[in-house]
């Protein structure tokens, strides 16, 4: 007997047909013997009519009545299922936010849950399946609360630690987490295990599959995850601590990020707090600056600064470098047809000769590199927009994830 | 200043277009320095639609999640409402049931509303407007619940009993409460005063106008009501107690009920007890029966008793009737295409000769009556379903209603 915290998406739980199939899921996981506590989302597009509806009465919506309304979508999608498994003779009950209650903490559509009541979930789960609404929680005033856009999905991770589940499955349209995007390259396989590091750095293949603040969180708590299709009988991918995991291979996806600019700063001073006075401009915009290269200068005074943003905040950024008085460079250039391509794995550091492999690799088929970025577990390169998926593929290949 | 319950029906809040207007006039009554509690219903089509995903689950579906499936339609227009409040620079504030609380007694999908906490309520409606959500409560023990269909109109009545509210003011898709049908007939004059009595009576005429359960609450506690359209200036019905109005017509409105059915038992032996042994079994079958008409037979032993029932029931009625072993008459007739057309007023029971002019004025257009049946307010006759609104033209004009 295991304790299982089982969520179910948007589009897992789209239709009545659907929530027919996921109580069936339910009912076989219930027949083992588990104790089971599922996690719903709103049904598919349901929250993006609510704020469809908000929107068109203000702009500006006001963030605690949006939360009253967007948390309706999860109440519904509750009563269903539970209807549905009640149905076919397995006995349930729907929780609400604030009849558990699940606590949270901050800001209206930006709240993290901190606590719930575990005592009545862990009596009920001993005698049927507790349904409860994932993306919400209430305040210590008594405010309903939303823990922002997929958020159901940490919402499953927080209540497997608080509740000490043994296991928290999440449930989705895909089969699992891909050694690379298998809609671009068909030869991406599923990866059957997987660390949370490189969940979080595969993220921008498999950003659909789970939110990345999950992860995160099962990764603090060291909760094991399983991420699965709710429309096939497979397997899915289990994602670990790296240490519970044996490497067979060094690389375990290859992943890369499109819409990217490159900026370089030429000739910037070369003095303590620099970078700082750079970045700190833009942290404040709101931009997110992604790879940053710092490349030693030939005069040994100035040096040049690299970094990728998303090609939608080229221009602001620059504006923001220009007016900026703090420093002080000869030139600025940019390209705003890059891509960013990594080779992600946790077994990487222990292999010798991967980052050659790589570069040798890109080099036979022509395509040239115009940054590098390394971590532990990762190898990142900025390369023409164009030679995006070839450089994928011949990565996927040389690294035997075919 | 003056405390006010306001409450908007479903097709009031239909789209964000309505509930937009529906904020406006709150910022008139609110700009005139009035506390307002608002009572809103699910948006129109919306109750509907969640049953039939009910429905396609289970027929039998569980009535405490359709409780928790059903509360969220207010649930919606309650925020949606308020952010409209506050986008027109109106302080507001949501309340859902759990958090007020609204308690309720009785089962689920029929509960009844028995208290609410006011303190929070009272004190918010000096700051701003409140927005609370008609159907629903809570139980003693933390459960969703509903007060049946349509139920949003007892809510906004008790909540203006509880709240010691001055008026109750039920904003729908209708002008007011007319004298008769004015789909029907286009001589319908509205009422501008009348009594709870007569617009229970008026009910089938008028039923949607107002739920009757809401009237009958509202006499009991002495509630001020006044009906109005949400879609134009109109004056609305002002519904009170009778000793208010003052009569200067003795007919207020003319009411008809079609698809009824009149059953006669002839020769039924007369002795005590006996219209008990007939009616009792229809009761648990859950049979309603309006007019019952007792008549004086002619070898004075044997007695006629005539009763009308819903046409749907007719076949179920006439199986009872003769599986009752208790009960023994000659003969069973029945007549299945027969109407009710009353009128109805406060003053026709100060006023003399009005029995006398109804079957005059029928008898002058040919209409035979099949029955009669008398009350101190009301005047009903059973005739052939054809001459139904040549009866009521005729009564409508013989009493001054045009």
């Amino acid at each position: 007997m295991m304790k299982k915290v089982l969520k179910f998406g948007g589009t897992s739980v789209g239709t009545v047909e659907r929530i027919q199939h996921v109580a069936k899921i339910i009912k076989k996981e219930y027949d083992l013997g588990n104790e089971i506590i599922v996690v719903v989302s709103a049904m598919a597009g349901q929250t993006n009519n609510l704020i469809k509806l908000s929107q068109s009465i203000a702009d500006d919506f006001n963030k605690r009545e949006l939360d009253v309304l967007l948390s309706s979508g999860e109440q519904v999608t509750c009563a269903l299922l539970t209807g549905a498994l009640m149905k076919i003779n397995i006995k349930a009950q729907s929780w609400l936010n604030w009849q558990i209650p699940i606590l949270t903490e901050g800001e209206h559509a930006n709240s993290r849950i901190v606590n719930m009541n575990v005592t009545k979930i862990n009596n009920y789960v001993k005698k049927g399946v507790a349904v409860v609404p994932g993306f919400q929680g209430i305040s210590k005033d008594g405010e309903i609360t939303t823990i922002g856009r997929g958020g159901s999905d940490a919402s499953a991770v927080v209540f497997a630690k608080l509740l000490n589940a043994d296991s928290c499955e999440i449930y989705t349209d895909v089969d699992g987490v891909f050694s690379t995007d298998p809609n671009k390259i068909p030869v991406a396989k599923k990866i059957d295990r997987i660390s949370y590091e490189e969940m979080l750095e595969l993220s921008s293949v498999g950003a659909k599959v789970m939110q990345s603040s999950a992860v995160q969180t099962a990764m603090i708590y060291d909760i094991p995850l399983q991420v699965r299709s709710t429309f096939t009988d497979r397997k899915g991918t289990k994602i670990f601590d790296q240490q519970n995991i044996d490497y067979s291979k060094s690389v375990t996806g290859v992943a890369y990020s499109k819409d990217d600019a490159k900026i370089t700063l030429i000739g910037v001073e070369d003095k303590p707090g620099i970078a700082a006075n750079i970045f700190e401009p833009l942290n404040k915009a709101q931009i997110n600056v992604d790879m940053v290269i710092q490349n030693v200068s030939s005069d040994q005074k100035t040096t040049d600064i690299s970094f990728t943003i998303k090609r939608d905040d080229l221009l602001k950024t620059k504006k923001i470098l220009s007016d900026n008085k703090k420093i002080e460079y000869k030139n600025i250039t940019h390209n705003d047809r890059v891509a960013k391509v990594s080779i992600v794995g946790a077994g990487m550091v222990s292999t010798p000769g991967i980052t050659y492999k790589m570069f040798r690799a890109l080099a036979d088929v022509d395509i040239n590199i115009l940054a590098i970025s390394t971590s532990e577990i990762k190898l990142s390169v900025i390369i023409d927009e164009e030679e995006t998926l070839n450089a994928v593929k011949k990565l996927h290949t040389i690294f035997e994830l075919d």
